[in-house]
C-alpha cells in the first residue's frame, strides 16, 4: 500500500533513539536532568480545573467552530491589554497553536508554494508544511549574532514567486531571541513590498527579560496581513489543554479558515472553559513566572559561558538557549552523556540542535537547553553540563 | 491578500441563512423542533465528568502523541468484544474523528490524488478532501434503494489512475443505510483489485435496529488496507469532548500518521482521561440508547409514510433518514416551514439534503432528518413535518 509522497517527505522524530538511551540510563539507576524539552514546571492556574470541575451540563456538546463567545472575549480582552486591538470576530479557538498553524498553512499555501523562516526554527513549522506540500525556504541566523536576522537584502533573496508568507516565533523557539522593533518593521516591510503574509508565532509573549517586546499585532502599516498564532500552553503552563487560536485583522482569511474549523466541528467544550480562567488569572502569575524564568535563565547562561569555546549570546526571551559547542557533533555528544557519563549518579539531557535546521550541516555542533527546571535543580544540571563538557573533550583529544 | 486555491474551493456553510430563519422564527415566538442537527440528546455517562473531576495533577502536561495507553487499551478491548483484534500500537488517539479523517487524507493522498464515496455523504469529507488538495469522486445511490449500493461495475468505473481509497460511513450519515455483508465484501474485493485503501467511518456501529453488522475490522482479506474512523461522539453522546481515534493493521500507515500526531503534539489529556469512562461505561448504557433510537427511528419513519409522494426507505442504523419529497425544492420548504409555517406557534426544522451531494442537481428534493428529540418531541416534530407538507404542496397547486 502506498503513502502519500507529502507525508513521506515529513521526517521520523529523531528523538526516539535519545530518549531510549536516557530510559536505559534511569533503568541502571541513572539521575537524568531534562533539558531537552519544552514542557514547564510552573503549576497550572488551579482555575483552569475549578471550571472544569464546576460544569454542569448532562450531555457534552459541539461547542460552536469558532470558539466560546466568552474565551474569545477574554483573548479579546489579554490583547488589548497590550493594545492590540481585535474584535470578537477576528479571534478564533483552535487545538493548540498546532491546528493554528496547520490551518493557516492550507488556507493561505497551495501545493508547491513556500514561506519564508529563520532558522534555526521550531521543527514542526517544517513537519506541518511538508505534510501539505509547502515548502520552507530558510533564513538562516548565527548563534554568533544572538540569532538576530540577517540583512533586508538577504532575506528578499530567498522569496521567489510562490513565496505567501513569513513565519517565525517571536520570542524565538530555540533561540530565545526577541526581534528589535527595527526586525520587525524591516519583515513588515519586507512583507508590503513583496506581497506576503506574516504569520506571527507569539506563544511566548509572556517570556521577555530585557528590552522591549514589538507585537507584530501593534505594527498598523501590516493589520490586513498579519496573523497571529497563540496558544495558552507555555503562557498558563496548560499544553495538556490544548487550547490556542488565530487572530487576525484580514476578514477574508478569518472567513476562509473558519471554513476549516467547521469542518472540524469544534474544540472540545471544557478545555475552553478552562481556559476562560487562565485569561482571568491575576496579572501576578505572569509577573511571578517571568522573573522566575529570568533567574533560571541568568542560572543556565552563567554557567554556559564558563565553559572555553561555548558560543552563545544571552537570550532576552522564551525559555530556551541554543549554545554552540566545541564538539564536533552535538548528538553523539548527547548519546555519551547519556551512556558514559555521571557525577555521583547524575547526568543531564540537553536537545541536539541539527533539527532546527533545514539547512544541512548547520546546528550539528549546536544544542537547545530548555530551563524548565527548578534553579537548584536547573543549577545542577547546568554544573553536569559544564562538567561533561570538559571530560568530553578532554577525551576526545587523546 | 491572496487566500489558496484550496480554502478557496471549500465551500461555505450553507446551513447559515436557515439557522437565520430558524432564529427569527424563535424571536416571533415560535418554537422550532430541529431535525437539522446530529447532536444527540441522551445524557453522556457521568463517568466521564468524574474522571475529569478526580483528576489530581498540579500542572497540566502534554500527553503522549498516540494517545494516553489506558484509552488505547480502552478502546482495544471495545473492539475485542466486536471480535475486531487490534495491538495497542494499531490505534492513535485524534481530535474527534475529524482530525482522524484529515490526517488520513494527508498520509494517503497527494495533490490531485482522489477517492471514492458514496454519495449522499457526510459534507465534511468533501470539505476536508477539497482543503487538501484531493478530489471525490461520488458514487451515487439512491433513496428508492435505500442508498445501497450500485453493483460492482458502476464502482469500479469512477476509479482511475489517481484513486487512492475508498471512504464511507456505515451506518451512513446522512442515509441510515448499513450496509449488507455482500456489499462490504465487495468493496473490499474493489480495493483488493484496484489496489485501494478504505477509510471506514464506523462512529455510528452502535446504532443499529435490524440486521447484521459487518465492520470492515472482520475482513481479513483487506486487514492491511483497512484504516478504520472512530470517536465517541455519538457513541456516548460526547460530542464536545473530541475524542476520535484511527485504527489500522497497516504499520506503514500508523507510522506515517503518527508523524501528523506528533507534530500537533498531543490530545487534551482531561479529556482523554474522561474517554477511558466512556469505554469502561456499562454496556447496558448503549443496549438503552440503542432501543432508544429504533423507537424514535420507528416513530418518525412510520410519521413520514403516512405523506403520499414520499420516498423513504426504513433505514436500518445511525440516526438520520433521508426522504425524497414531492416537492421542488427542498431547501424553499425548508425556508416556507420556519417562515410561514406553524400550528399552534410550533414548527419543525429539516435539514436540505443537497449539500450531502456532490453531483449537480441532486438531493434538491429532499431532506435529512436526525432523530434526536426524545419520542413525544420527535412525534410532534414528525405530525408537523407532515401536515406543513401536505398545506405546502396543496398551496404549491393553486
Amino acid at each position: 500500500m502506498n503513502l502519500s509522497k507529502r507525508i513521506e517527505s515529513v521526517p521520523t522524530s529523531t528523538i526516539m533513539e535519545l530518549l531510549t538511551l536516557s530510559a536505559k540510563a534511569k533503568k541502571s539507576g541513572k539521575k537524568v536532568y531534562h533539558l531537552n524539552i519544552g514542557q514547564p514546571d510552573i503549576k497550572t492556574p488551579q482555575g483552569f480545573y475549578k471550571a472544569i470541575r464546576e460544569f454542569k451540563g448532562e450531555i457534552l456538546e459541539y461547542s460552536l467552530s469558532e470558539g466560546l463567545p466568552e474565551l474569545i472575549e477574554a483573548i479579546r480582552k489579554y490583547y488589548e491589554d497590550y493594545n492590540i486591538k481585535f474584535d470578537d470576530d477576528e479571534i478564533i479557538i483552535t487545538n493548540g497553536g498546532s491546528e493554528a498553524l496547520l490551518f493557516t498553512m492550507l488556507t493561505i499555501c497551495d501545493d508547491g508554494d513556500n514561506i519564508l523562516v529563520p532558522e534555526p526554527f521550531y521543527s514542526n513549522y517544517y513537519n506541518f508544511s511538508k505534510s501539505v506540500g509547502v515548502n520552507i525556504n530558510p533564513i538562516t541566523t548565527l548563534a554568533e549574532n544572538g540569532f538576530h536576522l540577517p540583512n533586508k537584502e538577504e532575506i528578499v533573496s530567498k522569496i521567489d514567486g510562490k513565496t505567501k508568507a513569513i513565519l517565525f516565533s517571536n520570542p524565538g523557539n530555540p533561540t530565545g531571541v526577541v526581534y528589535t522593533k527595527e526586525e520587525i518593521n524591516m519583515l513588515a516591510d519586507i512583507a508590503i513590498e513583496h506581497n506576503l503574509w506574516i504569520i506571527a508565532d507569539e506563544v511566548y509573549r509572556e517570556f521577555i527579560y530585557e528590552g522591549e517586546y514589538t507585537s507584530l499585532g501593534n505594527i498598523e502599516k501590516v493589520k490586513d496581513r498579519v496573523i497571529i498564532v497563540d496558544s495558552v500552553s507555555k503562557r498558563y503552563s496548560a499544553c495538556g489543554a490544548r487550547i490556542g487560536c488565530v487572530a487576525s485583522k484580514n476578514k477574508d482569511y478569518i472567513k476562509a479558515i473558519l471554513k476549516l474549523c467547521q469542518a472540524r466541528l469544534s474544540v472540545p467544550t471544557l478545555e475552553q472553559l478552562g481556559a476562560i480562567e487562565l485569561y482571568n488569572t491575576d496579572k501576578s502569575y505572569l509577573t511571578d513566572v517571568n522573573e522566575e524564568y529570568r533567574q533560571r535563565r541568568d542560572v543556565l547562561y552563567n554557567e554556559l559561558i564558563k565553559v572555553p569555546g561555548v558560543i552563545c549570546e544571552k537570550p532576552t526571551g522564551a525559555f530556551y538557549i541554543v549554545a554552540k559547542l566545541p564538539v564536533e557533533n552535538a548528538d553523539d555528544f548527547t548519546k555519551w552523556l547519556l551512556s558514559d557519563f555521571d557525577v555521583n549518579g547524575e547526568t543531564v539531557m540537553p536537545c541536539p540542535a541539527e533539527g532546527f535546521y533545514m539547512t544541512p550541516g548547520l546546528g550539528v555542533d549546536e544544542i537547545r537547553l530548555a530551563y524548565v527546571l527548578n534553579s537548584e535543580n536547573l543549577s545542577k544540571a547546568a554544573r553536569l553540563l559544564k562538567e561533561g563538557l570538559e571530560t568530553y573533550l578532554k577525551l576526545n583529544k587523546k
